[in-house]
């Protein structure tokens, strides 16, 4: 007898039939004895229709009734939820997020201060499922905040922490975090257990299973996630510490992002404080740069390479022009069509050789490695694009992980 | 200088532009100096398609969590609303009406019972229009309520009483209150005034332009009203008390409902207590009687004549049939082809010989009138259906309520 944060995303709540699945879902947690706080995102394309709506009637929307007007999509998801509860007898009621999660004042990314577990105990000792909206808060002077893009996962996780839940189920369209892409790698495995770390770095590289932020307050407090699907019963992928995953295998997921471009600024003067010269305007620019190379220098100069979301070149270009001109250089080239291929597994941190066997299985396959990026459970090189698809494969090969055989897949 | 509350309908926030539109009314009046405060209701459909949506997931819906899911139409277009002034560099913020508004528990019909009216006046010290979503409330213990079907006229009425404001303006689709349907009666006429009462009559008669209950509610505090249109600059009707209609017209207006059916029950007892034993089981059916007429009683039996809306008489039938059968009536006959044509005016309390006017115009007409009903400002005839049009302009000529000739018509 727990209790159980159970969250259903977009997908999970996008039509009344899916949400009398996400009732089921509930009802049985509950049915097995558990106390159940279920967060619930707007139904699909909810929030994307109040976003056009806010721009419409506003080309600067106030940040303040911009957050008022996004926010109400998961208040419809969540009474919805919990009048599916109540239709199946099941004794359930929607609170306002507003009213247990407390933010800052930075509205649209606001960042959650505390969580009214008082208030969420009292409610639960009354017997009933809590159905709170995610992605929402509200500020110490009373103003609703929404939490970012993706930030109902940020909610399960946060309620999950501060009630100290004994598990947190996060539901999605996927049935958990595989070796790679499915997609792209056909003999791709879910895999049972991730570590935060691995999650985290297979997340941000594009995995798009659970939002960042809240992989990273799962790791701060602990919270043993499980992802799996809303459409079927298998089990998903647990997301736990370190100290919980068992097999650690050297590599556990091959990961790539497709949206990435490459910039070089040749023979820049290899001096202090030309690296911050060149990546202030560009972070000003709210550009986000990926990965960055920089060269030996001979003669005093070296060639700065970096990557950058795809959409931004076109406004990163005249910016390294400018930066190019004025420190001397030698001129500024870029590449639209690369891609970053990562391999990633916490076994990394105490086998050698893992970059070689990586750099030797895309030499071998022809696949030229324009940069590489390593953390301690990363190796990231940057490719021409043609080769994702292939380089991926080679690797899923190479570290052996992909299944037994087919047909035979662990789930 | 003064205080005026603004209330604008579905139609009237019906889309980003209209919100604009709605945006740059309240701009002007605050150019002109007021303090503004104003009610919006729910995009057009809006609250259809929450309602269907909860219909959808529940075959019973849990009323307070209906509630919940109904109320948020109202906070997205507050919102849009804020959001459409504060790009035109107005000062404006929605607020909550669960925050302000205080109700009874009574979920989806909930009553009025407070406004923090100091709450409200403390944001417009602060020089900011307030926005403030219709139709909805908060009970004692923090559940939000919905007041009824048509209620944001009600929200907007209660803060203006609350707040004493100098007037209470209802931007809807129509141009203001007509002395007949002009589909009906091409030479209906806008009416620059009406008293309280003549309103009443006229809405609950089918004019709809003001729900009932927001009609009472004015009349009980004296908030003058002003009902015009959002789409033209054209002053609307004003809806006052009686003591300031100047231009005490006999009849003001000529209304029809044509959503009536009649049933009779032929020879029942002529005793005490028949009426109760016919109306009660009707009224716990939830249908609502409409016109009684009893005839004198012949032999100790009489006749008993109603109507009822027209889509409730397969229901009604039944149970009149019951109860005939129980008091030894001599049977139950309908007829679904009835309306009712009514003339309202203030004047007629003066005035005798209305009636007779009015019975004497429809009798040269070859309308046979099959019931009557009076009121002191209020008189209505039950006739067949097919002479709504035709009973409708004759009474309209008979009282002169035309304009004076076809293009010179009053605005």
């Amino acid at each position: 007898m727990g209790l159980i944060v159970q969250k259903f995303g977009g997908t999970s709540v996008g039509t009344p039939e899916r949400i009398k699945n996400a009732a089921r879902r509930v009802a049985r947690t509950r049915e097995a004895g558990h106390d159940v706080v279920v967060v619930v995102s707007a139904m699909a394309g909810e929030t994307d229709r109040l976003i056009r709506l806010a721009r419409e009637v506003a080309a600067q929307p106030d940040e303040r009734e911009y957050d008022w007007v996004v926010s109400t999509g998961e208040l419809v998801s969540s009474g919805l939820l919990a009048l599916a509860l109540l239709d199946k007898g099941v004794s359930a009621r929607s609170i306002d997020a507003s009213h247990i999660v407390r933010t800052d004042a930075d509205h649209a990314n606001a960042r959650i201060r505390t969580v009214d577990t008082e208030r969420v105990r009292a409610e639960l000792a009354r017997g009933a499922v809590l159905v709170v909206p995610g992605f929402q808060g509200m500020t110490e002077s009373g103003d609703v905040t929404t939490l970012g893009r993706g930030a109902g996962d940020l909610s399960a996780v946060a309620l999950a922490a501060a009630l100290k839940a004994d598990a947190c189920e996060i539901y999605t369209d996927v049935t958990g975090v595989f070796t790679s892409d499915p997609n792209v790698v056909p003999r791709a495995r879910k895999l049972a257990r991730v570590s935060f770390d691995e999650m985290l770095e297979m997340s941000s590289l594009g995995a798009r299973v659970l939002q960042t932020r809240s992989v990273k307050l799962a790791k701060r407090y602990g919270v043993r996630i499980h992802v799996r699907s809303s459409f079927s019963d298998e089990e998903g992928t647990w997301v736990v510490p370190e100290s919980e995953v068992m097999e650690r295998l050297v590599v556990s997921g091959v990961t790539y992002n497709r949206n990435e471009a490459k910039v070089t600024i040749f023979r820049v003067p290899d001096t202090p404080g030309v690296a911050a010269a060149i990546f202030s305007p560009i972070s000003e620019a709210g550009i986000l740069v990926d990965v960055i190379v920089q060269n030996v220098a001979h003669d005093g100069k070296t060639d700065m390479t970096f990557t950058v979301p795809r959409g931004d070149l076109a406004r990163c270009l005249p910016i390294a022009q400018e930066v190019g001109r004025k420190l001397g250089a030698g001129g500024v080239v870029s590449d639209a069509s690369v891609a970053k291929v990562s391999v990633v597994g916490l076994g990394m941190k105490d086998h050698a050789g893992v970059a070689a066997q990586m750099f030797r299985a895309l030499s071998a396959e022809g696949i030229n490695i324009q940069m590489i990026n390593t953390s301690e459970i990363k190796i990231s090189v940057v490719i021409a694009e043609r080769y994702v698809e292939l380089a991926c494969r080679v690797l899923h090969d190479t570290f052996n992980l992909g299944a037994a055989a087919p047909g035979a897949e662990e789930s």
